[in-house]
């Protein structure tokens, strides 16, 4: 399993500060915090500031700031791997779901997306290296925090990746809309299972389409023709978690 | 009833113009397409032209335009009232589904919410005067159009207007992070019932939690903190949905 070389992000915000901080997956490499602020006075984040060596801690005035960063008052820089990349198998999961994105183009969505996926115990988000937005500062930013937990992939074919999570006993779910498809809710999420979501556009291609074992729908009530994609995915996702849990 | 003064909007892209030329609540002042462009070209777009007055429409070069106009092709100048103030009652609702936000501050939620609402088929969402985010153009846009099908209640006091609902036989759910809470899915969301989410940073304020008959929660299966208002809002809307599709 190779990994991408290491990166260097920065983030705002106070969530995504204690988020990487708690995380060990990153190494720090500087946080700002504006005298006088709210987040200078924040505990939660004073008590991840801890752990953190205090060279990495600068306190500056807000003069000279990004208006962004004004008003979140901590920004913080590091560096580390994010994207597992030519994963050869899918070896290692158990009861899990997975999340596999085609060409989501939208930054706002595939963070929103992270964020959501995260809440409902998803564990892993498949991306397509090409067509699609790459995990860019503000996808990290409106995830508030919540990329730190999940495990990316980062592939150049998605009916290939299929394949090989079908080879590890996933069954393949895809969200789209059409009258062959079940309603979302009738489907069976247990198990080891991967959820495909389409492009705000377009929704999934044909050719991933055809790869699925199950196609979900969400029949829309209203005149407007479709659901975000971020919000379909929550709808999914928790649809998912509603089965596990009541199983409980 | 009374409704605000008439307001002009502008909103830009295909779906937002085919959904207010499709309604019947506006009165459309100009619609701008670009030249040459996706828009010009749309069969949708076009059909739905048929029934505007030429004079309303005009053909432009792209040079003199903002880039965000430009991506869309066209934008759509539209005048009437939106919102719905000083309800004295709420009659006239038959198992209808209402969303009450409680000072969401943040425009992307609040279009996301309106155009998420919509899908689900909530009939109208109340929010208050102070202390939220307006319906303003972003918020239009962020709806891609859906705004138009949704009754907006804009009213001083949420606390009061729970009181107004409550007499006339709905069911107040307030969605919240708390132990005492029961999970979403096992609430029972027939009938008349209006649904209180909060805002981004705080949740619910005590003082209308107080008000709400049951109290959901959907319990967070990772480390962040908390799901985005708009992503719990799908979530519960569609476990509506969910429990009355099923029933019949």
């Amino acid at each position: 399993m190779q990994t991408l070389n290491n990166q260097t992000f920065t983030c705002v915000g106070i969530n995504n500060t204690i988020s990487v901080i708690r995380s060990k997956r990153f190494r720090v490499e500087k946080i700002l915090i504006i005298k006088n602020s709210k987040a200078e006075k924040n505990r939660k984040l004073n008590n991840a500031l801890m752990s953190v060596n205090k060279s990495f801690i600068k306190k500056i005035d807000n003069r000279i700031l990004s208006s962004r960063f004004k008003t979140q008052g901590v920004s913080i820089k590091f560096s580390g791997s994010l994207v597992l990349e030519e994963i050869t198998d899918y070896e290692g999961y158990n009861d899990s779901c997975l999340l596999i994105l085609d060409r989501v183009e939208d930054p706002q969505n595939f963070g929103q997306i992270i964020r959501t996926a995260e809440c409902a115990g998803i564990e892993g988000i498949i991306f397509s290296k090409h067509h699609s937005v790459p995990l860019n500062e503000t996808v990290l930013q409106v995830s508030q925090g919540a990329f730190v937990n999940m495990k990316f992939y980062e592939i150049t074919n998605i009916r290939n990746e299929i394949e090989k999570l079908k080879k590890n006993n996933f069954w393949i779910i895809g969200l789209e809309n059409s009258i062959e498809a079940r309603p979302w809710y009738s489907i069976d999420y247990s198990g080891k299972i991967a959820i495909v979501v389409g492009s705000e556009g377009n929704g999934i291609r044909k050719k991933v389409l055809e790869k699925c074992d199950f196609k979900a729908t969400i029949p829309m009530q209203g005149t407007t023709n479709s659901l975000n994609v971020s919000a379909a995915t929550a709808t999914i996702a928790f649809e998912r978690l509603r089965q596990i849990l009541r199983e409980k």
